[in-house]
């Protein structure tokens, strides 16, 4: 086994975490001894003890640690949060080597996790290779704002719609359920007014119930003017309602009204990013994608085309000047779900 | 080696024709002896020998053929076309037994070839595995009119074009590439009249020159206002105008007016079915794809999606209404090609 198969493993093992550790890292590590893997970990939740000690807490005896080697998907933490600093702990059990995966890009650990082990004489060696496993965590340390995704299905003509204020489900299940895995795996949700009031979303993660349910946005123009029997309020996760207008009405506890008269996508964006808000999955209508668009704020697209042709007085995917210039993406990824297609881009 | 794997050589020599036969099918033949391939034949060119007859004339010896059994793709012919009946020959030289892929949709042929055979005492079976070889040969003799087959480049939004009257290129030369051999593959191709002076296109299908050129139709409000000096008529392949006036201009040789005052799209299916063309690609604009929608006479969709948003002042894909209610279509293959992805679609 070399470097990267135990690499593998670890990598393995921190997939475990996804959908249940909300803003922190997914992480997987585990612990090599003369070329046998004798204990693995991963952070499990939110909160909770981190994938390195969650390892050591596997070895029998404590003692097994002195002198091994630890494969660990991140840099181990070196400050005090919900748990104490990890590289200390490792220091301390008197582990010879870690291998990491990536460093951590959040200010409070980069860079330092790594100098408390090489102080200590720990020998360290960064693989580079773990990839997409925290793009939007990665991303929001990188650039100071939320990775955002802009989601649609559309008919093979490049429609969302038939025209009218009616809703047209287009996609079979197998696509319903992958986009509920990618509501899933965003910190928050955003839909223009038009399409809770025509589509009356629930907008939430159906079954299992997520750990940490994304937070709903909506872009509103004056939010007293909601219906309260939009089925978006029937879940009690959190709401945010972007309203150009003040309000004077009581909302439930779960209810954030946040007011602005010039609401713009920056200024959304800002917002997420002083939440700690690390991803956005922007889901429509077609004017809200182009304002994403437009603003040069869209890192990541899914389109789901479905195999019906809608003709020409629906709705395209994308309505709004976007830009004088058409805006590239890159190909990601092609996957058929049943009838529908799945693409997905990033910048 | 089974039925099936010698039918297999036999599609796989058929295949060689592809391209080269225009309206007649490809078809590929195997003669078997002691459960040894030995001989192969296939059409090679529309006028020229039949598959069986090229696989006869590979045998040292045609005293080899008596006892032998013929893996052919499709039912022997019965008639006197370009060549006399391959049935008649078969029984000829002694073959015993005959494998055939698929039934001739032909009524020239229907039943005939194997009623031919049959009644000289040669034992015959059908397998019905050729499925695809001959799509638009089958469906022409099927459904007594072309395979109709709508092809567009969009916009991961599902737009054709940037705004305005200039030619946008979307797709790269992965897309470019497969859509010539679209183009190659069918017996006449449509566009309209903006789409010819917009961008101005060849419409031929580029090196290797085929053997046989696709019409190219080109509808036009009037004829003689087209300007002669578009790229479309520096090519001599033929070409057809279906024009809603009477021309009073002298066309070269090449060029077919063809004058209805109401030219509607179940007009040019009847055309074309006259003139015996049993496949058309329609190329667009949007307005022509959007009518032929409307008619019911899209057989087939191949859809080029472009890694790039051009938002919404964008022609859509298709754009006139289609019908009150969607239509629906079968996913039948999604290739990437390059940074572009290729979905097609049957009824």
């Amino acid at each position: 086994m070399t470097d990267l198969d135990f690499m593998q493993l670890a990598l393995k093992a921190a997939r475990r975490g996804i959908g249940h550790t909300w803003t922190n890292p997914v992480v997987g590590a585990v612990i090599v001894r003369d070329g046998q893997c004798i204990a693995t970990g991963y952070h499990h939740r939110y909160g909770k003890d981190h994938a390195e000690v969650n390892a050591l807490k596997q070895l029998p005896d404590i003692a097994m640690a002195r002198g091994a080697t630890m494969y660990v998907t991140l840099e181990p933490c070196s400050h005090f949060g919900k748990t104490p600093p990890c590289a200390r702990r490792l220091v301390e059990v008197g582990i010879q080597r870690v291998v990491i995966g990536q460093e951590d890009r959040n200010p409070l650990v980069h860079g330092k996790g790594i100098a408390i082990l090489r102080d200590a004489g720990i020998q360290v060696d960064v693989l580079g290779t773990t990839g997409e496993l925290n793009a939007a965590y990665n991303f929001f340390y990188t650039h100071q704002r939320p990775l955002v995704t802009a989601k649609y299905a559309m008919s093979l003509d490049g429609k969302i719609n038939a025209a009218g204020n009616t809703r047209t489900q287009l996609t079979g299940d197998a696509a319903v359920a992958d986009a509920m895995t990618l509501r899933r795996n965003n910190q928050a949700i955003l839909v223009g007014e038009n399409t809770v009031m025509v589509d009356n979303l629930l907008l939430t993660v159906r079954e299992p119930a997520p750990d940490f349910a994304p937070i709903r946005i909506v872009l509103v123009g004056d939010a007293d003017k909601l219906s309260q029997q939009l089925r978006l309020f029937h879940d009690h996760g959190p709401i945010w309602l972007l309203s150009r207008h003040a309000t004077s009405r009581e909302w439930p506890a779960n209810v954030t009204v946040k007011v602005d008269a010039q609401w713009s996508v920056a200024g959304i964006v800002d917002a997420l990013q002083a939440a700690g808000i690390q991803s956005l999955l922007v889901e429509g209508g077609s004017h809200v994608h182009a304002q994403f668009f437009a603003a040069g704020l869209v890192d990541a697209v899914q389109v789901y085309v479905a195999p019906v042709v809608l003709g020409g007085t629906a709705l395209p995917a994308v309505s709004g000047i976007v830009s004088q210039a058409m805006q590239s993406y890159q190909l990601s990824g092609v996957t058929q779900l049943g009838q529908d297609c799945k693409l997905t881009y990033r910048r």
